[in-house]
């Protein structure tokens, strides 16, 4: 390895990391502190620090640098350098195909859509999120072209999300999944046991003490308070500007404290990967994450496989009872927990169960490949999500709120993301299923609030190897088995087939 | 004018703007958000930034471009256009003088040494800050070699602050002050009439409550929350990123309400300030403010001249008595007059009155001045501290927290700074006495709390103009004088002369 090459890329990859750094923080800033105003020159800021970081890519290989390293690297495929420089080159040739004024404009797009949403979503009007979608999905498809695909337009841009994972690959999982969901859904319906209603757990819920709860639940887990924060925000999301300064939102009902806990248990799940990632490879893929599937497989694994499981809350509920006595004390523990999980198909995605999550998540992966795909149209959104919304889930979606304008993830560009959070699921349960293999005392250590040898399980396991591994190759290096549908369809049965006495 | 060659200033004027925006959330965000790990990552991140829009401003004059259109703008020299091109090539010309190496290791010595400050101050030990302020000293002297001067290296560093402005011109008006100021205090302290003790509008404030209410008197008056925001810092700052996205910060109290009324009052004069430049010119001088002493003649407008008088407290006093019945309903209106105006000699520069704080501001200024000239040395600032505040103010300084580390400046290395406070004083007296002339009506518009017309004199004479005059021209055309000490003096002597009865 030509060390002197090697530590001029650090180095341009570490001012790379600074400018990524200073996109997600003006964007934490814009979502949760600016004023309404700031909108405007805040898109043309973040626009054009795009552009700037864009091209600071692509001067990676100025002097062939990157060329050069990536031969270099041919030698000694399996060193720490070598793959971090496959890694850049991978960003870069997909970065390189996309022309500058491209990019100026979907930063700026972008930007100036997501206050549109809002907007829209406010007043619960899809017409006025129409024209900003619309160009929104040329520019997606036209990103698309840049970048080049094999079989669909789509998988050009789930690679960016889950990187070598195409949409042939995502088909079989999808399907047996949902194969399996909606009769299940439907025999979940129809059971004699159903748990009690959820009122039972509503009451008044004053917004400082429940701040109090969340803050010292993260801090029991191993949420670091010197290298992180929480703050509130419409959407909840987790930040990273460095593994030293790592924050998530998360939101309030002052009727319901599990609300916010669901949320800030998923947050914390992407917190503690960011957290975990080596700090002494900041700035290089060594300290990023793999993919966006396996930072969920982590948000998924805290607030599923154990913030909805009874050890957590075995720790858990006696300080949730003595923090909020009205409504807990008079609540029994199994009570507690079977309406936790109690499964009602419902509008919206982020409030949905882990049984009926997973038919959301389709249903937007359906109707973004065919925009992308261009077998069907922006405009006739809200008519087909309420079509797909009956069909699979049984409910009838009463307005554009509660249904197509309820994520802000097209307003940003994000097309193809939406999968990895199922892809999240798959993975967590497939994981779960491995560390309870490993960690034979897990349940006694979770019931006493020892949440030290899980977190390390997963540092060890997951966080410490940023992107060493493609999630394919983590998924067998930690598994001995490729992904698949099973494990998360095993963990469904047992646990609902239980708790609704199937 | 070549307008094709002022086009493209213009644009990367706007991409300095961006810089210089990015940089101030950076640091907005240090202050008041960011986990205390954070600062070493930041520290690099703003360091890295600092440079690269250091190299930006350079790079203004690439094809001589910036020398072409100063020889462009002496055809027409009163022309906005010119006005820019003037200003910038100040900052070029400065700005080429510093050493790409120099730049960074400034921003990243400052950005440290911030909370390397904060923990000396915590633990009230300034040997823990004297390595960091020795260097600053040092580098902040090689800056004014650096840059040049003619008879003393502070002068290099006072004009940064207030542009054009020599410690031969403050000399005199910073001596006629403090030569008024040490027998009037004498005087005040010795008379008969004493105003009451201050623990009589001592009381319990909950926090929430006096956010309010500070956020009522900021709209009341004008300050614009779509543009703007208010948030809680140890030390009241404010910062622009923008017209349209201006933030101020305050601290509080929760036995004091006065104690965050005074410091937002000051920071909403500096913001009204910012919210009032012309966003059309976003990115040039003609939308930045006049020099430090100008923006604070604007925050002590607020403050003290308007503030902490009579008709503005007739509106607002009944108000803060309605919201705060304990206290505030059993003390009269001129009772509370009184409290608000009691001069009390002190050890902190940000809670002393009107009358003492200028004072403070003058050791601070013979303090720097000796470091940067060489007549004193870093570590004998607490003795000399302590021996200048007993002469001047009679206190006793007990410890550092209330002495040499009280205050962020140096660490942030802002030497040349602290003189602009006192400059705001002497300006804000002479504008003062300037509108109450052409605002015939606005004691009475004060007291029936219509801050409109005061509010657009302030925009109309002031804002408006960005950096059009240097501070000089702007006072003349503003009151037809150049700046005295005597206006302010008159302030005092006519106000305190009345309060205590001299």
């Amino acid at each position: 390895m030509d060390t002197l090459a090697y530590a001029k890329l650090r180095t341009q990859l570490e001012e790379l990391a600074h400018f990524s750094s200073t996109l997600a923080l003006l964007q934490w800033d814009q979502e949760i502190y600016m004023p309404a105003k700031g909108g405007e020159p805040r898109a043309k800021l973040i626009s054009y620090l795009s552009v700037v970081a864009h091209e600071k890519l692509l001067a990676l290989n100025s002097g062939k640098l990157l060329t050069k390293l990536v031969q270099e690297a041919k030698k000694t495929p399996n060193t720490p350098e070598a793959i971090v420089i496959r890694d850049v080159w991978r960003s870069y040739t997909r970065e390189r195909k996309l022309p500058t004024a491209f990019v100026q404009e979907l930063a700026e797009l972008t930007s100036r859509a997501q206050t549109i949403w809002a907007e829209a979503r406010a007043k619960s009007d899809f017409s006025l999120f129409l024209p900003s979608l619309k160009r929104l999905v040329e520019l997606k498809r036209q990103e698309a072209t840049y970048v080049g695909y094999k079989n669909s337009p789509y998988d050009a841009l789930l690679d960016t999300y889950e990187p070598g994972l195409t949409s042939a690959q995502i088909d079989p999982l999808f399907s047996e999944l949902r194969d399996f969901l909606k009769p299940f859904l439907r025999k979940l319906k129809a059971a004699k046991q159903q748990p009690p209603a959820a009122t039972r757990l509503k009451g008044k819920f004053p917004l400082r003490e429940q701040e109090a709860f969340n803050e010292q639940l993260l801090r029991k887990v191993g949420f670091d308070f010197e290298a992180g924060r929480i703050d509130q925000s419409t959407h909840p999301f987790t930040t990273n500007f460095h593994p030293y300064d790592v924050r998530i939102t998360t939101r309030y009902s002052e009727t319901d404290a599990l609300y916010a806990l669901g949320s800030t248990i998923h947050e914390m799940g992407h917190a503690l990967y960011e957290q975990g990632l080596p700090v002494e490879h900041f700035g290089t893929p060594l300290a990023e994450a793999v993919s966006l599937g396996i930072h969920e497989s982590q948000s998924r694994f805290w607030e599923n496989m154990i913030g909805k499981g009874r050890p957590f809350w075995k720790y858990f509920y006696p300080k949730l009872q003595k923090q909020f006595p009205k409504p807990y004390a008079r609540v029994p523990f199994e009570t507690f927990y079977r309406i936790l999980n109690r499964v009602e198909p419902a509008f919206i995605r982020t409030e949905a169960d882990e049984v009926t999550y997973n038919l959301h998540i389709i249903i937007r992966y359906e109707l973004e490949r065919g925009l992308i795909e261009g077998t069907l149209k922006a405009k006739d959104l809200p008519q087909l999500w309420k079509a797909k919304m009956k069909d699979y889930l049984g409910v009838t979606v009463k307005n554009d709120r509660e249904g197509v304008l309820q994520d802000v993830h097209w307003s940003i560009g994000a097309i193809g993301y939406f999968p990895t959070y199922t892809l999240g699921n798959l993975y967590a349960a497939q994981f779960s299923e491995t560390a309870k293999k490993q960690l034979p005392k897990l349940e006694a250590q979770l019931e006493k609030g020892n949440f030290t040898p899980l977190r390390e399980w997963l540092r060890t396991h997951i966080h410490a190897h940023g992107k060493t591994f493609t999630s394919e190759a983590l998924v067998k290096e930690i598994t001995g088995e490729p992904l698949q549908a099973s494990y998360f369809i095993k963990h469904l049965k047992e646990k609902y087939g239980e708790l609704y006495e199937l």
